[in-house]
């Protein structure tokens, strides 16, 4: 906890954390970082798949609430901060080729090109910090684990290349935090509004709720009920079954810190 | 239906079913009347009861949503509507003497007192229609019933002689329509507002699901999430464990119709 005031104290808003990740004094990962300023997950495709994964985000908003989409090959995003460089701005990269995992880099500058449009969706940092602030436990954020992810038997809504099962994120609580926690979700839009399931983990297809498919094992409290969120793991599941050439994405919870301040609607 | 929709015609908002409530043209139930006016649960006290039951609805608001209460002997109520004489304009009222039922009666003019408070409390019809009207089932009304209330373990705040355990409605939904249901009960917190609970009936002390304490068995479909709200029998079961020598409320179904246009916060 020291370490992570100490960090909240020298990062206040996003344009500081995103110059000490353009000098490389920033490379860890940014949850607690900035509080109250909205984090993004990364998707960058070249200008040939761009116009379905747009299409994909827009039919699929509550994995993909997309919260701004660049120019061809143009790398600032003047929507989230008036001097992003996106092929800077962010702690890590994770670079893709052919649908699969190839590098981890903390800059984009060697593989730019000049038909790249970036992506930047919601993420779930928003409707967390609302949650803690309100005194409701986060299970997985009092055990120190990463949240408990599952592909479920949802399909995403198809566009081009880009579809799918749904992946979900599972926080539980007890029945009366469950209900806050449903309320309060539904105000943060972009950070995937409120759960898309709630209660029995098999009815989206999920087997067994201790092993998920990515994340930690969750910590359920005896009591709890499980609710389900739309999970920004779902476009990244996309580009990729999609297999481009080249993608990039942000390095798991290594996000864009923008300059937009966290709002409920 | 067709009769519903009769009358549903012919009472077009809340000043005109209690203007037939007052010559006797209209003595049934107040269900689907005036759609879009608050209706309300009525309960009368004597005045050294009024004080110790005001603070027992503001300490339990769920179960009590206070729309107004008029001044001592008074039985104008003109927050609710200009013209209301609480004593004539309902359509059925039910006489309480030492906390048991004793009279079921048109009107109050032979047992009216000078020490007479008027309390009343909204109701989940708003609620209901809202639900409806953003096409999601309600397994009671489609199956035609009574809704299923249940005394709970959860004891209501005291003030007083008022007091007891906390009554439920209860009402179930696939879980995609559950979470839609959270959402939309909270902005109608004149309504009840968001459920008290969701998930296992046993951890709020209901032993068993299909033998309601009142209404009707509930009709609950497979896969079904029960959620339950806070009801407004819970008052009027804390009037009857008060046991003043005498107490007036609404005969069940038959409310008070008020001017209050259904809003959503």
């Amino acid at each position: 906890m020291n370490e992570t005031a100490e960090l909240t104290n020298s990062y206040r808003d996003g344009a500081a954390v995103r110059a000490a990740c353009r000098t490389g004094a920033l490379g860890g990962q940014t949850s607690g970082l900035a509080q109250g300023f909205q984090q993004g997950n990364l998707a960058i495709l070249p200008a040939a798949y761009a116009d379905d994964f747009l299409r994909y985000c827009m039919r699929n908003p509550k994995p993909a609430p997309l919260l701004s989409v660049s120019e061809i090959g143009n790398p600032s995003m003047p929507q989230l901060g008036p001097n992003i460089d996106i092929r800077r701005d962010l702690p890590r990269y994770r670079i893709f080729r052919n649908g699969e995992p190839a590098e981890s880099v903390t800059d984009l500058d060697a593989i730019w090109r000049e038909d790249f449009v970036s992506f930047v969706i919601g993420c779930s940092f928003s409707f967390e910090t609302a949650l803690l602030r309100d005194n409701i436990p986060v299970r997985h954020i009092e055990a120190g684990r990463n949240v408990a992810m599952y592909v479920t038997n949802i399909e995403t809504e198809r566009a081009g290349p880009f579809g799918g099962p749904m992946v979900v994120s599972m926080r539980s609580f007890s029945p009366r935090d469950a209900i806050s926690a449903v309320i309060l979700s539904s105000r943060f839009p972009g950070s995937h509004g409120a759960p898309v399931h709630i209660g029995d983990p098999e009815a989206i297809g999920i087997v067994d709720i201790n092993k998920p498919d990515f994340g930690d094992a969750p910590a359920i409290h005896p009591g709890d009920i499980t609710l389900f969120w739309a999970c920004g793991v779902t476009p990244q599941s996309a580009i990729r079954r999609a297999r481009p050439e080249i993608a990039v994405t942000h390095e798991p919870g290594h996000m864009l810190v923008t300059d937009l301040r966290v709002k409920s609607t």
